[in-house]
């Protein structure tokens, strides 16, 4: 699984205070310790931390990329900030975080992610919003394809993001997430990455415990159904071992007894 | 999920040396623990503990049934050795473990199930051994089911194990069951149970906890798949849990804060 290390985010407290304080020694320690417990990228995102985002996304981003060189994911729904970010990285593979799937705004994202040879995460949601059923996210991740075709970034350079809401929200959505994996898988050959923001599933429950249980859970199904890549809490180490297996016991990794060393090397 | 509790099996070291001593405390204990663990029937196994392997099912099936009202589930591959747990059952709910799926067998065992009001796990193999591919497995379910109709076996009463092997024998099995799990979920209206032997999974593996991993990880898939029972260790909490969860996350069951404890109840 192509894990995405969501801990770089201005909405969590520490980082909020680190971009404010301009504190670099948080953000390296974060970027390091995601690397090493899995991260394939770290996301990056301002959140509301600082007035000047623009700034506060090039500082991040400069401060990531002298701690690790691990590939970038330049998180914001601005435009101006994902432009921002871009401007200062140093040849890393990176990723845009994200688009959504309106054609009016493919049609910016896709020609500049192709531009920065960079992977695009794309939203299966609209200009009508998240849709609750199977056919319209898979009907919007065609013209996500679509798109991305026309435009000429590479299948592989796509990541699909169904949308995951809280389970609590509407219990049936992420079965009806599992078909939507399923039938993305079937869009094109190669077929697109597909990524989802795991955390979010769980958010209603008061206890850790049950969020990782619940998270865990979810992304071993979703492996199965075609699942390749989630934003998730890499420091959760049942929740990437469960992952690894995942993609062990359906034979995308070899197995050994040191199964779970080797995929971490 | 139903959970099929594995202990009382003459292959533990434990059972076997209860049944020579004839210990009804260790089997009434084991009957007694794997109940409060979540288990809906109890395995009984005679293994090769006795001389008198029918003598020592009776005295099993009796101690067991001493000890708590779970349902039963005898298992034995000698006919004779299933027929001497059915003569002392008590009326409680039972299961028969198993037949396969060659037609000579199932014209014994399915009427043998419905005279005695019995469950039955048929294995989705025949004459010719266990198949290697999905569609051999899911043409057996489907001679399986036919004979449960020709026979007047309810739908619900049976039980397709469709064989799960240890991971390294062929790493592509696992991933198959998936798909065997899917297609016989289509075969009627009702869909007929499946179960397998979680446990034979992952029993090349060195250590306990890399094992619990294994099987949990693919419990939660092959339930996404279909999968409504497993023959497994009880005692495993992570692997109950997860379970539970999967039902939970599959809209199979409603969440709450503590839908583990209420599934528990």
């Amino acid at each position: 699984m192509i894990a995405i290390g969501e801990r770089i985010n201005g909405m969590f407290k520490d980082v909020k205070k680190a971009i404010r304080a301009k504190d670099a020694s948080v953000i390296k320690d974060l970027a390091v310790r995601q690397t090493e417990a899995g991260a394939a990228y770290l996301d990056i995102n301002v959140g509301t931390a600082a007035e000047d985002q623009l700034a506060a996304m090039r500082w991040l981003v400069q401060t990531v990329q002298s701690a690790c060189k691990t590939p970038i994911t330049l998180d914001s729904q601005k435009l101006d900030v994902i432009k921002a970010g871009l401007e200062v990285v140093d040849g890393r593979p990176i990723m845009i975080n994200s688009s959504n799937g309106a054609p009016e705004k493919l049609d910016v994202y896709v020609p500049l992610a192709a531009q920065h040879n960079a992977s695009l995460i794309a939203l299966a949601m609209d200009a009508r919003g998240v849709p609750q059923n199977v056919e319209t996210r898979v009907e919007i991740a065609g013209v996500i394809a679509m798109k991305a075709m026309e435009h000429g970034l590479d299948m592989q350079k796509l990541f699909i993001d169904p949308i995951i809401l809280p389970i609590n929200v509407d219990q049936k959505q992420p079965g009806f997430l599992l078909d939507v994996f399923s039938q993305i898988r079937m869009l094109s050959d190669p077929a697109p990455h597909m990524t989802v923001g795991l955390t979010n599933l769980s958010q209603m429950a008061s206890e850790r415990e049950m969020r990782q249980l619940i998270n865990r859970t979810f992304i071993v199904m979703a492996i199965a159904a075609g699942l390749d890549s989630a934003i998730c809490d890499v420091f959760d180490t049942a929740l990437m071992d469960a992952a690894i297996t995942a993609e062990m016991v359906l034979n995308r990794q070899i197995y050994s007894d040191s199964f779970l060393k080797a995929a971490r090397m």
